[in-house]
């Protein structure tokens, strides 16, 4: 048996945490026909996931849908109205595959404009060269916002994120999806932190369902997983334990491990 | 410019595919807060869409829900009413946190039962180390099928999948997820293939775009997308054609590659 502990916390400081908006949950709509057909494997969902965990936010639904605006705006007014926050992956480059920003538009019934600031920005960043295809670049649904992160070192442009409502638009290339979520840690948090611990144990999940009854009817403030693992000769079974605040953390790990060592 | 040929197509002699099921449309639930939470990546949605490509099934939305009776039911009845064939991922093991079977039970207002054929399973792969844990995992809701795959060499017992309507209910550990998929294959196909080509070019994506929109526009039955690649030297942006029959894609891949040429 061994015991794991894994606590993250959300970062930043007191000053650092005032700007940053709190929420409860999230939902991830990632867009795109070459994941539903097995083309490409998502990177993406992992990625938002970790994120938010490590900002106390619970993302609580992942929606995959092909590249149909109707679906995804059904999807996207449903879980906009279900989450405290929504991000997107996919669909917001310029080519006729590219529908979110349309989507969107079409979720919230309102059309799609052109930015001036998100417009500004391309000029800023082609120059001479900023062409109608950068420019299209620039139309969002009406009302959204643009989302900066911090000025990020060697970085002539700082881009931003479009914001529709609840609604944070991303990019699926997996690079791109990555470094926008610095700009997510820059303006949200939850409203506290998990704490996390795992115990690895050479027992069969099976056998272990007594004491895992046990301990999850003792603490119900506790999320208890059980996940048996094939192929790995050190551990049959891990058992991975959550929560929002660390002492019941504690205490059911420790009863948990107390009762492994009686069997 | 290189162009991959990748065309797929349904497998199968005439009077093996006689006594498959055809659907055209499939969905995926995958059960569980491990992939919401970030601590484990997702490895069985590609699984299943690769399998559902090559039998001419398209999957058209997959749905990332927590440990949850109500959200899981709630979504398993939607997927089930508008797709064709819909695959769960996750929670049908013995513990607490196991709760797909259930879940369907509320799903679809039955009760969850003890289902005599896959207790006899059960009984016959452990004989006299059967317990109450083994014949736990003999529940289902009820009015469930069982769904055998072809008898595979060297393995003792044939252990089916459990069916609830148009509901495959699958294991989420990718190793079994994965062995399931062999009965799938056995009882499922699409109404035809899907073929699939790819054309990989030097060109940025942006300076691609007249060409795309000629394509588009003059093959509507053909599926276009484009996808940019960040560092690969050999290839700027994919475009990938698919279609339900081979002359369209062949024609549109054709006119595409000639434009390409010209330019």
């Amino acid at each position: 048996m061994r015991s794991d502990v894994t606590a993250t916390s959300a970062t930043g400081s007191p000053s650092d945490s005032q700007h940053r908006a709190v929420v409860e949950t999230a939902a991830v709509l990632v867009v795109g026909n070459e994941l539903l057909s097995g083309k490409v494997q998502d990177q993406n969902l992992v990625e938002l996931a970790r994120t938010l965990r490590v900002l106390g936010i619970q993302l609580e639904c992942a929606v995959f849908v092909m590249d149909e605006p109707p679906a995804i705006a059904r999807e996207l007014r449903a879980l906009s109205a279900r989450h405290g926050v929504v991000f997107t992956s996919g669909g917001v480059g310029p080519t006729h595959d590219d529908v979110t920003i349309a989507s969107a538009a079409l979720a919230f019934d309102v059309p799609v404009v052109q930015h001036p600031e998100l417009e500004a920005v391309m000029r800023s960043a082609y120059g001479d060269a900023c062409d109608a295809v950068h420019l299209s670049m620039a139309r969002t649904p009406e009302g959204a916002h643009l989302a900066y992160g911090p000025p990020a070192e060697g970085t002539r442009v700082n881009w931003p994120v479009v914001v529709m409502r609840n609604v944070w638009l991303l990019p699926g290339i997996p690079e791109l999806f990555r470094a926008k979520l610095a700009i997510v840690r820059h303006h949200l948090r939850g409203p506290r932190p998990f704490f996390s611990r795992s115990v690895l144990t050479k027992w069969d999940e099976p056998e272990l369902l007594p004491l895992l009854n046990a301990v999850v009817a003792a603490h119900p403030e506790v999320e208890v997983g059980s996940y048996p693992r094939f192929r790995d000769p050190e551990c049959k079974t891990q058992i991975t334990f959550d929560a929002r605040s660390e002492a019941p953390l504690e205490a059911a790990v420790h009863e948990f491990i107390a009762a492994l060592a009686d069997r």
